[in-house]
């Protein structure tokens, strides 16, 4: 069994260096196209004005045109008579004035008496109200230069200056060629039946990535793990594109030929970069082709077009490849990083009083809601072990700033109705995000005390006074003048497998030797409201087999559910519902949103409250089933 | 004769709080469209998933899938051995696991000692190496709420929870009418002879920032200034789309008939904005569709779009418009504004030493090359009456900041081969721009002086030594270490009509009766060669007919000429061979690039150096005609 090693780990700059020069097998012919179609294309040459705009001495108002030095002596108190036709011509704003005319007098400013004669009570200057031959653009100036990128402004300039058609940059033509046995093509999913095959999307979203950069896209279909159907599906598509990229098959494993393909007709110059996602990246050339090994998982992918591909791209149009905007913001807690390795972790940001706080997404390269719901991206240096909550750092954002500027932050428990809340918001109040972040009710008391959310969403049961949420505000929170509204109140309980097979009925069934759990975090509502249930029953949980295994959310627990992998875990009716589960109720609880006082007031953080007392909102919560919306939106401190 | 009156003026704030009420009429409708085609697009309901992602526990690498328990007790000294097919299995990345596994152990830790049996040295532990099902995303989960615009990394997120067709809203249909008889449809027009229209440029203007802002467009061949036909065409039309864009026909003149057009089947509910350029923009309703009469001028034209139609679209699509990047920057020279008036200033931006110095492009609401050379704009406010030059003050960028930083800031004399400089540094230099300021040499020399520029060019005699430049910089830039780059020498001399009609012969013929000149402006090194050359023939210039009108540039006085406006003027050979006119000889004059030592040593000034010297520059100088390129590139102090 023949394996690849990976050549000695390049850094990701020295992997840009060398991308940097396979550009230079590149050059792009030029092509002519109408002005009309020319937005964003690149031009080929400078470009020189074939007429002057305007293209003639033109009136800039409507009025008479008349030689300037006929018109002098006229006042107020003597008025000029001047002869249509002949001493005065009605112009339009626009329309070319009469040879031997130098001045234009607004129609406001004439007095016509009959239809041969007007009247004019002042004098006109030399060009006054004339826009002169060549005013805007002199025929035969430099227009744009080579290597200008077409902006919608500069299709007017390109017209007025004569222009039907330019000389363009053809844009560069890439090959997308997807590769793996375990892929199966969007089109042909058939959903209900149980699937064997990964959908693959990576093709679909680099054909995207390349188009918003300029380019154009030849879409090879997908290509199984075989040496040589590879080989033959890149030497009968290389002649037709300027670069290609390979998707998969270049990392470490039994089936990744890409390597040894490449080697046999090119060269390979990289094969693995320290970066974090995108380690497996391949840089070299296929015949007289620069050719990109793109790695399988998605947010890999994704890392390996952008810092590699996508400056290729523009060093081949030429253009300067625009940065993201940058900010400065607080990580949310203390997170390492493997030294060596450059890692890009996605994060939520929200800017919670004067600062702005990060909250990391999962790490993994193959979570593509990483990066679609990250506000933006930290680059952690390759000299760096990790992140500090109290140092700043800098954020790149995948976002405009002002949608940020306008997302209010809520940490804490996870409920599927915030789901709805976030949807409502942007939905009613269109320029407002909500950012919900699940780590636990625990998790939310102590983002407020640290001051990085505007709202925490708690369900903690305290065992001693029964009572939810307030004794733990009052415990934990001292000094910090806080609000309470109830979001729900809702059943949480067992979720077993559809028609409870192995007939559970309650938590003393944990126990049974055929049963398998799964739990959720410590710190979560639903843990401790496990713990406090199995208090009151005194069962002890180090008998429970699956006790010590953790899920984040009631989703992940419900799937872990009805993948069959477990039996039963603690959580919500909505979540038991929405997975096509069964379930048993335990109990009744209320979910509460608890907000400082200062962030209250905040017209942000009002609409939120409007948007919850909501007749809509709450029918729309009543219609998941297991929530009680009777005391919804209501203070309770 | 009817007139139109402006309706009381409103301001940009008001105008744009009645733009936003005019969404209100629009209803976007919502239609099924393939995931991979809807980048941009906007979602017009929550997406929740159909299927997990992964759909089913997979291989995270290439290996062999074990039960986690089957493995324990495994170690460097006491290996174990598992059959394949009953307690191994090989998978590769992405393929499920079988049934009853739970981890997958690497293939590089994988010792294989025949067909039927595997060694490992380890334990692996559950879960290890295994993507679990719904680890990424969770069926039923919600993937996206309603107006979210689809990136290129949510398609991978869509495909992935298995969408092969989302919901989105309708682009809004945007109908395109541009009406004056002036105009010629730019595919009409005959470059062969004298144009007496001017070419419509607008509606493709508009017609491709419509696009850029996600709507789709309708555009309507030019109407004539007729009330039946533009009535006509706005009958016919606005049934098929959301929202219509009437160019031109809405300002104060008597062939305007927007308005009244408007009243008989709607409403006018704005006239007149005091916003400049864009002054003549209305608001109004035409039957149940928002209607916005665009004004005719290019930049009022585009700036009434970006400030009020642009804003709508994304109101409709309820989405956040994005917001251009702000710098502080401080403007070049004192600029006095209208009071009561938000101007809209066209600014060339550079950053000089620590700060950003912003030069004004033309004002006039004609001119679209002020904003195609543009760099940003600067708001100048209804409340203010101008800009200082020591106040800093907030610009819109146009550009990347990028370009900005590596841009190249060359004030003073203007000279044709400055054009030639910037086209080969964007060539050999990508990164690289060089923006030229006509403000004539001794402008050059103050801006020098204040620190605005990096580069100053120079072409001034000093009529006591017969030397060129040195003795202004010496008397001048006292303090200021200076060097001096030739740039070329050029020929001076009077441009005249092809076939010089009236046969001028040299300077004493601008005394002739039968000769209108014009004149260069103040302080340009061309005026002072003039004067001085006059004064050594003892020419009084106050005899020369036209010697008080001054142009700025070579080229504007070639134009003239060109145009039979004037006889004669005094410039560079290459401005009279670009506009095939003829040229008599006066002399032959140095022209310097004058750089702060400070900057001289910069990579980036060092590469205009580099241009400067090299070849393929000194060539297309020498084919401008009129160049001596013998000196281009001494260093002369």
């Amino acid at each position: 069994m023949k394996r690849n090693i990976y050549l000695k780990k390049k850094s990701l700059d020295e992997a840009k260096g060398i991308a940097s020069k396979l550009a230079d097998l590149i050059r792009l012919p030029a092509e002519a196209i109408p002005v009309i179609q020319s937005l964003g294309r690149v031009t080929a040459e400078p470009l020189f004005a074939k007429i002057s705009s305007p293209p003639f001495h033109c009136a800039a108002m409507d009025g008479i045109a008349v030689q300037a030095e006929s018109t002098y002596g006229a006042t107020e108190d003597s008025p000029k008579l001047l002869i249509v036709g002949k001493e005065a011509w009605f112009v339009n704003t626009g329309h070319p004035i009469p040879l031997g005319t130098n001045a234009v007098i607004m129609i406001e400013d004439v007095h016509q008496i009959d239809l041969k004669k007007v009247e004019i009570r002042e004098a006109a200057h030399p060009w006054q109200h004339v826009r002169a031959i060549g005013e805007d653009i002199v025929a035969t100036e430099m227009v744009f230069p080579e290597n200008h990128q077409i902006t919608s402004y500069d299709i007017g300039a390109l017209l007025a200056s004569g222009y039907r058609e330019i000389c363009v940059k053809k844009k560069p033509r890439v090959l997308i060629l997807p590769t793996g046995s375990e892929l199966i093509e969007p089109g042909e999913v058939n959903l209900s039946g149980p699937l064997s095959k990964i959908i693959e999307s990576n093709s679909y979203v680099l054909n995207n990535l390349v188009f918003e950069d300029g380019g154009e896209i030849l879409k090879h279909p997908i290509v199984k793990d075989d040496f040589e159907k590879i080989r033959e599906a890149l030497l009968s598509k290389y002649e037709e594109v300027d670069l290609i990229l390979i998707i998969a098959g270049s990392s470490a494993g039994s089936e990744d030929y890409t390597r040894s393909i490449i080697e046999e007709s090119g060269e390979v110059y990289v094969h693995g970069i320290s970066m974090m996602p995108g380690k497996p990246t391949l840089l070299g050339r296929f015949k007289n082709r620069p050719i990109i090994g793109i790695p399988g998982y998605p947010v890999s992918a994704i890392l390996a077009y952008e810092e590699l591909v996508k400056p290729l791209i523009y060093q081949i149009l030429r253009l300067v490849k625009p940065e993201r905007l940058k900010i400065k913001v607080f990580p949310t807690r203390k997170i390492p990083s493997k030294l060596g390795t450059e890692e890009f972790l996605r994060v939520k940001v929200g800017k919670v009083g004067e600062n702005f706080y990060a909250s990391p997404l999962p790490r993994g390269s193959g979570m593509i809601t990483s990066l679609t719901k990250a506000d933006g991206i930290i680059r952690i240096s390759s000299l760096s072990e990790g992140l500090d909550e109290h140092q700043a750092v800098e954020l790149e954002l995948l976002r405009p700033l002002e949608e940020v500027l306008n997302t209010i932050v809520i940490v804490g428990s996870h409920d599927l109705t915030l789901d709805l809340l976030a949807n409502s918001l942007g939905k009613y109040y269109p320029p407002l995000f909500l950012s919900s972040h699940s780590v636990g009710s625990f998790g939310g008391i102590l983002a407020l005390k640290s001051g990085i959310c505007h709202i925490a969403g708690l369900h903690l049961l305290d065992p001693a006074t029964g009572q939810y949420n307030i004794p733990y505000i009052q415990a934990h929170l001292k000094g910090i003048s806080i609000r309470v509204i109830n979001l729900v109140h809702r059943e949480q309980g067992l979720i077993v497998q559809r028609k409870n097979p192995k007939s559970l009925g309650g938590l003393t069934d944990l126990l049974r030797d055929d049963i398998t759990f799964i739990n959720r975090q410590k710190g979560s509502g639903t843990r401790i409201l496990l713990d406090h249930e199995l208090q009151n029953l005194s069962i002890n949980s180090g008998q429970i087999k699956g006790y010590e295994k953790e899920e984040f959310t009631h989703m992940a627990v419900a799937s872990m559910v009805a993948s069959g992998v477990v039996d039963v875990g603690l959580g919500i009716l909505s979540a038991a519902k929405a997975m096509n589960l069964d379930f048993i109720l335990i109990t009744r609880e209320r979910y509460d949103l608890v907000i400082p006082s200062a962030y209250f007031e905040d017209e942000k953080i009002q609409k939120v409250i409007d948007v919850i007392r909501s007749k809509e909102f709450k029918e729309e919560v009543l219609r998941m089933g297991g929530y009680d919306v009777s005391r919804t939106g209501e203070e309770l401190l």
